[in-house]
């Protein structure tokens, strides 16, 4: 998904995923697309961007509302998914709940 | 750098920066090394996390303050890097600024 493209009217919200996997699939793939499946249709969801590379994986999903957020954590498909998360898929990760308060993009 | 061994005490701020880039290195390895040490000496600068593939770029650098990403804006050595950018380097970008609320970790 290009977000580039996309661009929301502040004030929202961002959710900033960083991590770093263990090694192997170890269903993580088949996962992470349902996953993406399911978020799509998540009340106040309004895009995500990803980029992984050896070192790092950053992913950073868009949100009407902190309330939004939280109904998404609390999901239960998305809770199963985050169990795995730290049994199996992660080394470590982080995420931080940020306010968007201004946007700019340029496009050739 | 791990910026999952790292956290910081909210509130502070993150800019997300989303890129696509345009082929062929064009001189941007060179100056992105000198940005990053410059970077490093900023007042306010806590710290900068990237991740990129083939689709996408993103990173994210966080801030004590919105006075402090608003210098280094306006940093003569980063505005020239700004302007190439603009002329070589990006397809296209985003910029988000963003208050940084809430955070977690996890490690394994």
């Amino acid at each position: 998904m290009n977000g580039n493209k996309r661009t929301f009217q502040p004030p929202y919200y961002a959710v900033i995923f960083i991590s770093q996997r263990t090694t192997g699939d170890r269903g993580y793939g088949k996962m992470a697309e349902a996953m993406e499946r399911l978020v799509s249709k998540q009340p106040g969801f309004l895009g995500v961007e990803s980029a992984r590379d050896n070192e790092l994986g950053i992913t950073v999903s868009y949100w009407e509302s902190l309330e939004a957020i939280s109904n998404w954590k609390k999901n239960e498909a998305h809770k199963i998914a985050q169990e795995k998360g730290k049994q199996e898929w992660y080394q470590n990760y982080s995420v931080r709940i940020c306010k968007v308060e201004r946007e700019y993009s340029f496009e050739l």
